[in-house]
């Protein structure tokens, strides 16, 4: 795929940014659970990083079906059911993750 | 708290190992992005690395239920309540996420 | 909305076939309660029927994609934006529940 | 299990009213999809629906922790152990549902 055409070139900055949060968030429960902090402590930012992660999630989801599955069902034809399908199988990995 | 007082600290070494690779799928999912791969590419990987995180979170759970809230158990009294409700809302907070 | 003009309208017998094994899912957790089971057993039913719901709301996601959200895409303009965000909306929820 | 001796015994009766609320959701829903209200609205449902019944598993489990498994591990010995391995094992379920 060419640099850019991706469903979430506008927002590119933003996920990278959020996914170095991220890093730092993991790295931070290394430090905790390296530190024996009590288990509940490191159950709450576990949670914290997860919800961050579903996040970033759901604006990659969304970017892609506002780009690639927009411009595929706009074409027509079976690309565009592919697309559909490809999305609702991500989705449904996502709800049960 | 003392080292070694934590529920996790027979498994210390194996969620600090999990933490750690769970940092690689972060910073590997930043290295997608910035190459622009394709968004159901990451948002496969984003789905693996929750999975990852709750996996983590379980061992934690348990470790934390098997010591800390079965001695405060043993133990008995307001203790052992406080315990079970602090774990219920942490177990709450994992099934929300 | 007029008869039939639901993105579900081709599933619609299969989507109430499943909603009514669900309700029998959920008057048989009933029972199970009604009766003192173990615990552990009526939480296995409790998630099996959580898992029920969410394949209902899977195959009325993706049918609202490749339906609703695709007949405005094709038309273009503010409402395609729209349709993508409220999809959006409703997948968090889904994701978060 | 006779009569009573379930970790839900108190709350029986509030898990039950919660069960049939979930029941009168579940057929609200069919009564949605078969007037073809909707997706967006159906979806919205299906999730406040989900949303009930995990708040009746987090009762439940709530109860089996501070009575079954308290239970257990005040007696000690191996079957503290296998309950709160049993009790892990619901909540990944719960947390993967």
């Amino acid at each position: 795929m060419l640099n850019g055409m991706t469903g979430y070139a506008d927002d590119k900055a933003k996920v990278l940014a959020r996914l170095r949060r991220i890093e730092g968030q993991v790295r931070g429960l290394q430090r905790l659970v390296d530190e024996d902090a009590y288990c509940i402590d490191v159950l709450t930012q576990v949670s914290a990083t997860t919800k961050a992660l579903q996040a970033v999630a759901l604006v990659l989801l969304e970017d892609h079906l506002g780009h690639c599955v927009a411009d595929a069902v706009a074409a027509g034809g079976g690309e565009a059911e592919a697309k559909l399908r490809e999305a609702g199988e991500a989705i449904a990995r996502l709800v049960r993750s």
